[in-house]
């Protein structure tokens, strides 16, 4: 299947500018390196960056042209993963199959391991767009991604998550920390991809739409995942949303509902692909991929 | 004394900005901005902004050229003591006579907060350099900035301190921290005020070299005042340093080398502020204050 051969060239591509951008460290801070490298490279579906490298190309870009915005946005994900795993927060011990970063290093390194991570994102951004004959479109990308990181994007979605654990909680507030959580980051992924193809604003923000669309697809699949899939395909133990007594759209919805509205959201990203024509195989064929899949 | 009003004036100027800049909040993530807030009101002395501020106005330029930032500078440090507080790192409950965030707010709130605020200080520059005629400058300050605040920068000075916490160290690893953890980002406030003020690199590394002796002098006469200061005046127990087992210029030289060190660094600094006459006579005063303080 091509669609897959390209997607693992757009991950090796990911993974050795990851690898390029962690950097030099000395004996003295090496720990946090390794830490933040655990973390970076303990089986992450690079989904993100793989977003950002898929639009700019189907732009008519070069992908590779949006690769510092693509590897901040997997490490600001994994940095939010590292902190959202410690004990005063989800207290997960696993994830991917392995033992969380705060259980190998301790909490006190994951959490400058997540600070590190979610520092040198903007550290990586920053140097490029210096370089950069245009940097108007390198910052534009990095304003999607800081805009939907922060406490108006992701970081207000895990407040919301913190605050209602074991809660009831109602439709609007769990729209918010779908929107946010998750979505925020899989929509700031193609709109900044979108930018470094050099597309005007408007552009950019139907790209951002079609991304909340997606996330939020990716999401519902996710929870139904969490109560049908089996935990050695997951890497997490199954059931593990109820015994933490997360909400999730299977919860308040039922499973049926969910899967239609999940089946409607990636029928409205195909329909924007559409147009795009071949162009947009790989993203039509990976949309279908992640909605269908088991793990 | 004129100088104090300046330093209110300044002080006045970055405190605006900042409530601003915190921004709107849904009730849903209203939490993690309070524990924003509570953090970055918590009577800071502001010196990194002014260092900022009045570099940019010696220079020749507007100071408030320079307020966004000096502002994500602020933002940067306060997360730094948000997250250097938390049980996992030094434990400690009182700051600046007051709760210290996750005191108050939990755990969990602690660490989202920390994140929001330096998520933050990064939206910020980002929206302004944005705005720029000519955004180079503003990148410039913005990598100044970010490198200053990394893993090879405060974070990695955050590790060594806390993986060698109760161990004895060496003069090495010991300069390592100072330079890291409290010299850094001092520099980072001076070269970034100087970028703000348009000057070539050559000169933006003059002030970030003066930056770190002034970062010096200010850390050592932190651990001398840890050492001879009182408990009230200081907002944090005195010798609290000594009891944390932490490592200080003072205990592996002495007290007397170490006010030499101090002096000799202060020297170094107004040395370099000289040629600059009278335009240099806040920052040298300042300087002056910093090094006698009781608190």
């Amino acid at each position: 299947m091509q669609w897959k051969n390209k997607m693992n060239e757009y991950m090796l591509m990911v993974n050795d500018a990851l690898e390029t951008y962690i950097g030099e460290h000395q004996s003295v801070n090496e720990e946090v390196f390794e830490a933040m490298k655990y973390s970076l490279f303990a089986g992450g579906k690079r989904l993100r960056p793989v977003f950002s490298l898929a639009v700019c190309e189907l732009l008519g870009k070069e992908p590779k042209q949006a690769i510092p915005y693509a590897c901040a946005l997997e490490m600001i994900h994994t940095y939010s993963l590292v902190h959202d795993d410690l004990p005063a927060m989800d207290n997960d011990e696993m994830r991917r199959g392995k033992p969380t970063n705060h259980i190998i290093y301790g909490e006190g390194i994951a959490i400058l391991a997540g600070d590190g991570l979610l520092n040198k994102a903007y550290e990586i951004m920053i140097d490029h767009t210096l370089k950069l004959e245009n940097p108007s479109f390198g910052l534009k990308a990095m304003k999607s991604i800081a805009d939907a990181s922060g406490t108006n994007g992701m970081i207000g979605g895990q407040t919301a998550d913190l605050l209602n654990e074991g809660k009831k909680v109602d439709e609007r507030t769990l729209a918010y920390i779908h929107h946010n959580k998750t979505g925020a980051l899989i929509a700031a992924a193609l709109k900044a991809g979108s930018y470094m193809a050099e597309v005007d604003d408007d552009e950019a923000e139907g790209w951002e739409r079609i991304g909340y669309a997606l996330g939020l697809a990716f999401q519902i699949q996710d929870d139904l995942l969490d109560i049908e899939g089996n935990t050695s395909e997951m890497g997490k133990p199954a059931g593990s949303d109820e015994r933490n007594k997360k909400m999730t759209y299977p919860a308040l919805y039922g499973i049926e509902a969910s899967r239609e509205r999940m089946d409607e959201l990636t029928k409205e990203v195909q329909m924007f692909l559409k147009p795009y024509g071949e162009k947009s195989n790989f993203l039509v064929m990976l949309t279908s991929a992640l909605m269908n899949r088991r793990s």
